[in-house]
């Protein structure tokens, strides 16, 4: 079980080599995480867009001309991203990656082609190490979904289980996160806490113990679950944190990184190939760790 | 302006002597907490309840018998907090602090007095010092209003410039917190946001300076924000986090308290007299923050 980034970094290093599938690679900023995540034995990359302006990021960026195959697409946006998507989808890469191009249209791009899809709801897991929780936290989704249903809730923790697989979490335990850690019909999000835990214990939701509803504290801290009450095994020692909706997920994951400090990663799952979406706002250590994590993902197929 | 519950607590033992009213008194947790206040000078108290309980549980945390008034109320919880209430309206304390009884029975009461009626909703602030940020963190509403609607937005932000001004904060900057930093139809907290700061402008919400909406990182980073391209004087440095939902509020709350090791309070505002509400899973250095904070807001009055 992987516990922080570097063990992940370390593993990614002596994993099978995987090629990133890079649409609209111009972008400076990812062009730099690629870079460094090829200097460091992570991952290679296909850069895929227009080639001039991808040359000339290049240069700006100070990476050697030659290092990285060039697919030179001189289109829109979105030809550029269908062009990456198609890449991954003949075998040629193994992770897509967003450069410059709206998420939007790269996900519309990836759910067009039918030789990536998986049939499931996709979503975004934030994974964050901090010094206060002795293992990684699974936070879904923090940034895609705006409020998710059941099942679609059922399917946010099915791609989350496919981040646990690649950190080796043998069985993770899944928090489903309300306010409150009883049931309650005028929170909807109990409700679904308790059909969620009813699935899984009937075999309909397997690979995972689901534990709720549950205050955030209930999940994170043995003793406040006592406090409360509660006797479950996810208590105080969730690996999946299944939040509401985009807002709640959202504020989680950004006062983790912004309030405390941690170090994170975000992964696109529910396509059959990991996506990495970084944005320009994130650390050049949360772009190379997205990716790290995204090899380990890869090293299944 | 005050920064740290150092602070406060040092402020609160020079100022004027306030009277908590404890209802159902009986509770040994919250006894503790009111012996602790006590003996740091920072507040006295009239303990109401069942004197043989209250008597018993003195004993057994080794509190002095006759340090405390007690005002013995034989019925149930609800008379024993409508007596509590009481004493408050009558001038003979100026807080209200839960005892035993459920919090909803307590309010109960508070809302039957109608000499402590405001006219506005009532609401819980969660406080937080965290050395992440240089200055508290006021979260809102982080466990009363389950989906506040504009109106109640509007008294919630009221109600936390009580705190504010206890707190010797000029012009508190309140961040609307939302997924995203954009208006969205489909994100109905975005369209409050760009109403709340619209009243703003126009003078119908007074006394701060409202921004928003906001993700959680432009509200507390300056450099998110402009990664955003947003200039705004709230932007980075804001004093009142107005979250969307209960869900949203006490996930930012504990995710504080239970993954960055912040120092906290509670107080709940809207009534004449502010409501020290504490529960049994708060470390005692939360209550006696919390009742260093309502001595301060009771200087006013």
């Amino acid at each position: 079980m992987l516990r922080k980034f570097e063990e992940v970094l370390k593993k990614a290093k002596s994993a099978k080599k995987v090629k990133l599938s890079v649409a609209a690679a111009q972008d400076p900023y990812v062009l730099k995480s690629v870079y460094t995540a090829y200097r460091e034995g992570i991952a290679d990359a296909v850069l895929v867009g227009r080639q001039n302006e991808i040359l000339h990021s290049l240069e700006e960026c100070g990476i050697p001309l030659g290092l990285f195959e060039i697919v030179p697409v001189e289109g829109g946006l979105a030809e550029q991203s269908a062009k990456a998507v198609e890449l991954v989808a003949d075998g040629k890469a193994q992770v897509i990656m967003k450069g410059g191009v709206d998420t939007a249209i790269l996900l519309k791009e990836v759910l067009r082609e039918h030789r990536l899809r998986t049939g499931r709801t996709i979503s975004l897991i934030g994974i964050v190490e901090t010094e206060h929780y002795p293992k990684f936290l699974l936070i879904t989704d923090p940034g895609m979904i705006i409020k998710p249903d059941l099942d679609q809730k059922k399917a946010i923790i099915i791609n989350a289980l496919e981040i646990t697989r690649a950190l080796e979490i043998e069985v993770p335990k899944v928090a489903v996160l309300c306010a409150r850690e009883k049931v309650n019909p005028k929170m909807q999000e109990t409700m679904d806490a308790q059909s969620l835990v009813k699935m899984n214990e009937r075999g309909e939701l397997k690979g995972c113990l689901v534990g709720g509803p549950f205050a955030l504290d209930n999940a994170v801290s043995l003793e406040a679950a006592k406090h409360k009450g509660i006797n479950h095994s996810v208590a105080g020692d969730a690996d999946i944190f299944l939040v509401p909706d985009i807002v709640s997920g959202n504020i989680l994951y950004k006062s983790l990184v912004f309030l405390s400090h941690a170090k994170s990663a975000g992964i696109v799952v529910g396509a059959k190939v990991p996506i990495v979406l970084t944005s320009r706002a994130d650390s050049e250590e949360t772009k190379l760790y997205s990716i790290a994590v995204a090899v380990l993902m890869s090293q299944r197929t």
